[in-house]
């Protein structure tokens, strides 16, 4: 028996804590089961009672007879524990535990939770929860749930199966794709991942013949490498992911991680840890319900420029609010051999020219998707637009359309169709930035790095140790040198900056630590007299001024959740507060490098912005590449490193000024 | 007969053109008027036909019998300008116009359109459209349109009006609403708007005693002032109107523009305009659908410090996706007597402790409005949450759901209470961050200012003049003097700057007519040689050098649409490159400028950023206040001006560089 048919395809489940009370929450699997035709052995386990809705029951699961695949373990408390060491005993492979109580509740909790895993991996149990509310396969029949959206008749099967982290919105998803005909195959919600994760679960997903799009609903990331590895085995099997992520706000954030309990990152890494990995990210959660069949069969578009989209519509108003929508998020619009951004056949066109511009627009160069817009329509003469567009040749270019009536029946045509349907503009331009934002799996630059001999592997370096580490990588740095008490002598040419050298010395523009423009000997040596008199310090780091095009931040962090990133922005206080920077997991080539500097407005200045002179954008993209080596250093001992400002110059780029601090 | 009956209660009317063939656009006016049973007249006109779908018709209005008091005109072509002479030797004092090829139709349809109105005037005969999809009043049973929402059965009568460029937008509106049962009273296409326009018709509906809440669908604003007067008529009637407005990026403005001829509008500065005259402007076109519950009967909440929502839930996932959102929008919510943001009975609350919880949150203190998420219940246990939020105690503070499953009876539910409902995360955050952002009518400050003697009204002022008239309004300029042929002498201490003074001299720095940092009358002279070896100038204006802890541009534009603008940002090419500016309409006071520099952020560095020294908030102030009062000079004849940058210091701030351009 593998997991995946214990998980979804059990051929005895037993339900421990089934409640003979048709009303209670823990009657509901027991009840679900039998509503929606499950085929397989029904095993009630209650201690008080020998029947539950009908169903002979047993006091305990080792009463129970014959062998039993999956437990559905529903009671309170310690109890858990017991069923636990039962299903052990009888040799079940799967127990998926609803009860909470665990990391959920506090550290008291999370110190269970770890003591009944550590349990389960000696009985050879496989746990899916605590805190689940269950497993669900429409066409397989498996309603092994507390979910009341399976109190829903008629759920549509399809093949695209979901993986929450919040088990209630598994039903949202469900029964809102249910109302249009959207159906769908397996759907588990993990609980608290105290074993069976999200990342085990997209790697069985990927798996599975039946599932061809993967939905994620998601408070955290609680393991960032699985999760990444199973998103690229099933983009080699050929099934997009698509998740929706908590956590965009930090108020979001705050909840994400008190509701559940887990550690939520930064949104702008998990934006590049999605990206890098091939995963689709939704902005709004009605996309999540409709952007399956947009993704369906699909690749990435990997593309290289703006995504540029033909509009056909019965309904200017309507087009227009997807059209806005989408030129906030860069993409373009137009109507082939017309200097307009849609094709308007409002109140005029009959079905057969509708369905010829549908495959004028389809064939057009330079197209790389169709956006239909149905108006009235669409609820009332469905003839007009809508069939039209489910009868249009597929094609490999996404046809997507966007209905603005309430318009359910003609949604469900669109679904049985294939043809990705939205709701809403807002929607429909999120899915379609999010498909042309989607890239493949990256491959990340190979290489190696080396630590430089003689620095120190802990702590934080010193700036001088922290520039020698910046160049072993390939960065160009400012010619620098130490000079010591008592005559403080050096051999760089003035103006020079003058730096007391520290690695406890934090803040050193603010404590006044710093000197710059130091114009010759008998101005240096009264700085460092002024210095001296602040801070004890018995090396003063001497650097040649620099003067720049541009100041430029480049920072690394090894992130806790998505691994090593580098990152690059704009220098100085405005940008800082912007917020503006791109972020990528590392390493990075220079072209990918690039692609980051292209994203960070404030270095538009580098570009040629009015008339500015330009700056030397490759030697920064050298630099970043460079800077993002530190993650291929054996053992990655670098936990934080940034270098800010990095002088662009019109030929080249340098780091004035380092900080790296290590992990231990 | 007042214009208002004509339009929405018309005792007969007459449908030019009205088509015997049922399944004609034509023949629609007719069909949906007999369908929602119009108790008036109905007189088809048809130059063809004695009959039309069984009614008895004329082949001209000249011979219809009886007076008519509303004609919808359909005729193509000329025909309209046929039909508009009819309609006036009848007398008929009102025509819709729903055959388009005017303003809509380029440059010759724009001519053909001021001539139609120009003959309308002259007849008596007001007019909506051309290119108008008609008027429906639900309660009235007048359904004069063309638009084929009508098509539908019972649409549910309300108490929300609503005014529309978009004729299909109508259609999408009413018939969203009418799935979940939200009524509507009045509904006007307005088309070209080249008579009755929105602004009218705000004013119209805000003295309709039917209409409690005016929504408005806008692709542009045609007459600024005009809707403004309208809108503050209606806040001054206790009838809140919030907006839907296309045009948020470049691309949706241009659709906008080449879709109905109207011109565009910037966003930013419609966003000033609509928050000036107390509008609530919504993000999401399914906001529009769902906000009237919420604002009526409310008045501005005119918040003073950031929102906090109490919310309570059933599904901790669903509420941590509104939660996330509102975060987005900078409103907090929270659980009182609790430190977690929100109140979470997921599985666990029945009927009775659902409904104190909700009193417990009405009642809290520093509580703004209440939010309750309903999960899976909402789709099949009403009486769990969706009752008791329907019985809830009515309070000031608003009480809003989201309910997170497809549940359309439980809409139809809170609709039916007057409770505020919504279908996605993304509405609801939007719907309660406009409410939140809404404010009172704002009343200018008062006063006047004088035009200095001896300045020139036209073209552009050179850079002495402006900073005359700068300082003539109050704000500090930077102590300067002009400097003249040959000699050059001029009475300011060094260092010094030193400008060619010329007003058609633009981009001064980048041609080299300007230097900074003069340190002596000798660097003087050879400077200014420097530059009139470029140059041709008979003047040079010279300044004392100022030093800044920060930079900022206050700017100042007569706009077409909105009228007088005050522009205060971060000063420097960054700040220019993130548009990081905010927008009041002008004059301001010192209080409302201090406002606008708190939504800047880059002029964070000011209010004592990371520690860095702080700047003279106050004196910013004033000079914005000071520069908003070009909207006070009489016959506001300045069309731009700019100080950029103004210097603010620890203590006071200096306009050190403006421009002013006259509007002739």
């Amino acid at each position: 028996m593998t997991l995946a048919r214990a998980l979804f395809a059990p051929r005895a489940v037993a339900l421990i804590g089934a409640s003979g009370d048709a009303a209670k929450n823990s009657a509901r699997p027991l009840r679900f089961l039998r509503k929606h035709g499950y085929a397989g052995r029904i095993v009630p386990v209650n201690a008080t009672r020998g029947e539950v809705l009908g169903e002979r029951a047993w006091r305990s699961l080792a009463e129970a007879p014959g062998e039993i695949d999956h437990a559905f373990i529903m009671t309170p408390g310690d109890s858990v524990e017991r069923a636990l060491e039962e299903c052990g005993a009888r040799g079940v492979p799967v127990a998926t535990i609803f009860s909470d109580g665990f990391a959920d509740a506090g550290a008291e909790g999370a110190a269970r939770q770890a003591r009944l895993i550590a349990r389960a991996r000696a009985l050879g149990v496989r746990v899916l929860g605590p805190n689940s509310m269950g497993v669900i396969d429409i066409p397989g029949r498996l309603a092994l749930t507390v979910n009341a959206v399976l109190e829903a008749d008629g759920l549509p099967a399809g093949t695209t199966s979901m993986v929450s982290q919040s088990g209630t919105m598994l039903g949202t998803v469900l029964s809102r794709g249910a109302a249009r005909g959207l159906g769908f195959s397996k759907l588990v919600s993990v609980g608290n991942e105290a074993d069976l994760g999200v990342a085990e679960l997209v790697e069985l997903l990927a798996a599975d013949a039946a599932t061809q799009v993967i939905l994620l609903f998601l408070e955290t990331v609680r393991d960032g490498r699985a999760l990444a590895a199973a998103v690229r085995k099933a983009h080699a099997a050929g099934k997009p992911v698509a998740a929706y992520k908590l956590g965009r706000s930090g108020l979001g954030a705050a909840l994400a991680r008190s509701h559940t309990g887990a550690l939520a990152g930064e949104d702008a890494a998990l934006d590049a840890y999605f990206r890098d990995c091939g995963m689709v990210r939704v902005d709004q959660l009605e996309t999540l319900v409709e952007i399956a069949p947009l993704l369906a069969g699909r690749k990435p578009p990997d593309l290289a420029r703006a995504a540029r989209v033909a509009v056909v519509t019965t309904t200017g108003g309507g087009a227009a609010c997807v059209v806005d929508r989408l030129g906030m998020s860069g993409i373009g619009t137009f109507a082939p051999d017309s200097g307009s951004p849609i094709v308007d056949l409002t109140m005029k066109a009959t079905a057969e020219q509708y369905t010829a511009e549908l495959d004028r627009l389809l064939a057009a160069p330079d197209c790389d998707g169709v956006l239909a817009v149905v108006g009235s329509s669409a609820q009332f003469h469905p003839q007009l637009a809508v069939e039209p567009i489910v009868r249009s040749r597929k094609s490999a270019k996404p046809l997507a359309a966007f209905l603005t009536p309430h318009a359910e029946a003609s949604l469900a045509l669109l679904a049985a169709g294939g043809v990705p349907a939205f709701r809403t503009p807002e929607s429909c331009a999120d899915a379609l930035a999010a498909y042309f934002a989607w890239r493949s799996p990256r491959t990340a630059p190979a290489g190696k790095a080396d630590w430089p001999a003689g620095l120190p592997k802990k702590g934080r370096l010193d700036e001088a140790q922290a520039l020698e580490l910046f160049a072993s990588l390939g960065v160009p740095v400012v010619e620098h040198a130490i000079a010591r008490a008592p005559g403080w002598s050096h051999a760089i040419a003035y103006p020079v900056a003058a730096k007391v050298l520290s690695a406890e010395l934090l803040h050193k523009t603010e404590t006044g630590a710093v000197r710059l423009n130091i114009a010759d000997r008998a101005a240096f040596d009264r700085e460092v007299q002024t210095m001296l008199g602040r801070i004890t310090a018995k090396a003063i780091l001497v650097q040649r001024m620099e003067t720049a095009l541009a100041e430029a931040i480049v920072g690394y962090r090894d992130d806790a959740l998505v691994g090593p990133l580098v990152l690059v922005g704009a220098g100085g206080t405005l940008a800082e507060i912007y917020r503006d920077f791109a972020l990528a997991l590392a390493p990075v080539d220079e072209d990918e490098a690039l692609a980051m500097i292209g994203k960070v407005k404030g270095l538009a200045v580098l570009r040629g912005y009015r008339n500015l002179p330009r700056g030397d954008v490759g030697a920064l993209a050298r630099a970043v590449a460079a800077v993002s080596r530190l993650a291929l250093l054996p053992g990655r001992p670098v936990a934080e490193a940034e270098i800010n400002p990095l002088i662009v110059k019109g030929d080249g780029a340098v780091a004035v000024d380092a900080l790296v601090a290590m992990k231990e």
